[in-house]
């Protein structure tokens, strides 16, 4: 069973990034927020505004605490842009990504705390070297730094694993056609390509080009047969070209 | 080759909101960031605010153009948290995630752009049906939508490989001891176990403990060098107690 992930603020000056960061824990599955030295939290003002459902639970049951707190009772994790270049220092290296963080706790069951630092400077050197693991997020070298309601969003997504039960989408992501629905389109698609009379030598290299397309698109039951339905009608049509002028069809 | 990647958002409501996705886009190495509709960007105001460093380039050169032109000039991918369960319709099905969006334009090089909508109902499914591809974050079935600022982070990310030439995080996230140094710290604990009167018939267990420990952190070079020399010490002082009187050591 993988950790519970709890997510800590130390010394936010934004309300607003407070409520983003609770948003996202409720969309991704947490739900226990710890400030420290937080900023006046107004049900009124920014972090509730920006917190969307997360202002009915995450946001009012978040609870006031010391980084002391965190560092006596959690497997705590510093979130920073910037790490150290190598093992001669050992604040900001070695570094985890928020990826590798996630495989590293799957087995684990450990109280964890993902804490991130405020907006301009993030955690000090003296606060993340108390914290017992380090995670960087792979950012562009030009721009590396992420405001911190982004960052905590980021690392917060990589850990949906650990966190997130059921998510809102439907198991398989396709729902892809059996053999046989898509033999049938490629038969259906033969008798096409002999309906408009495409040459004959040609028409064996046509078949290849769309086995190939839908090969790629795996398209769903419903494409295949959809598609094949089309083909077929034009085929009727193609083959008896008296029912075009009877307005009949197939 | 991986395609270039444009961003454009249509008709958001929020100034606050653009200005985020500007960030975004400049982290994760973007900079061709499409209005469909947008709201007035003032260069005092929330979008600029919130923009970073991406106020210099990446939100001043963005262009207002309409979804006509997005779907004639790009391999368009709409996002959505709201997909269809299954095949039977096609607006919001088939749908691939962020991760599988990153690997599927992995060999893809048309220009390509990722399509966000706006803040409460996201794109319509008109929109949505003019676009190429449909892309959904997993999120908590509880509270799947993201703000949208926050979407377009989360995916943004994930296409950080076809986007980021250089991030700012050293190669390796971790310079490994090599073997000689860590057999040379594991001779040392043995050293100290024996120095220490360990029971002799328990200090095969301990010492395969430590190896254990060690096996899973994967220490730096630095980080066993000094481990074995703060053993070391104690070796010698163990060892020869008269120079703990003196106040030397070894």
């Amino acid at each position: 069973m993988p950790p519970d992930i709890s997510v800590a603020v130390v010394d936010a000056e934004t309300p607003g990034n407070v409520g983003t960061i609770a948003r996202a824990m409720k969309n991704f599955g947490c739900s226990d927020l710890l400030l420290v030295d937080p900023p006046p939290l107004d049900p009124e003002g920014e972090a509730y505004g920006m917190a969307g459902h997360a202002r009915e639970d995450v946001l009012p049951t978040a609870r006031e605490v010391t980084l002391d707190h965190l560092v006596e009772n959690y497997h705590t994790v510093g979130c920073t842009a910037v790490t150290n270049e190598d093992a001669r220092k050992h604040v900001r290296y070695p570094f985890r990504t928020p990826a590798d963080l996630a495989d590293s706790l799957r087995d684990v069951t450990a109280d964890t705390c993902i804490v991130f630092g405020r907006e301009r400077v993030g955690l000090t050197n003296e606060e993340l070297g108390r914290l017992d693991e380090v995670c960087a997020i792979p950012a562009s070298a030009d721009y590396p730094v992420l405001n911190l309601g982004q960052a905590a969003t980021v690392v917060l997504y990589e850990l949906r694993e650990l966190t997130v039960a059921d998510t809102q989408l439907p198991d398989g992501p396709i729902e892809r056609a059996d053999e046989a629905e898509l033999e049938g389109l490629h038969e259906e698609f033969a008798r096409y390509l002999r309906s408009v009379n495409h040459p004959e030598e040609k028409q064996p290299k046509a078949r290849r080009l769309l086995r190939r397309v839908l090969g790629r698109a795996h398209p769903t039951g419903r494409e295949a047969r959809t598609l094949r339905g089309i083909l077929r009608r034009g085929n009727g049509l193609l083959e008896h070209p008296e029912r075009l002028r009877d307005g009949e069809d197939e």
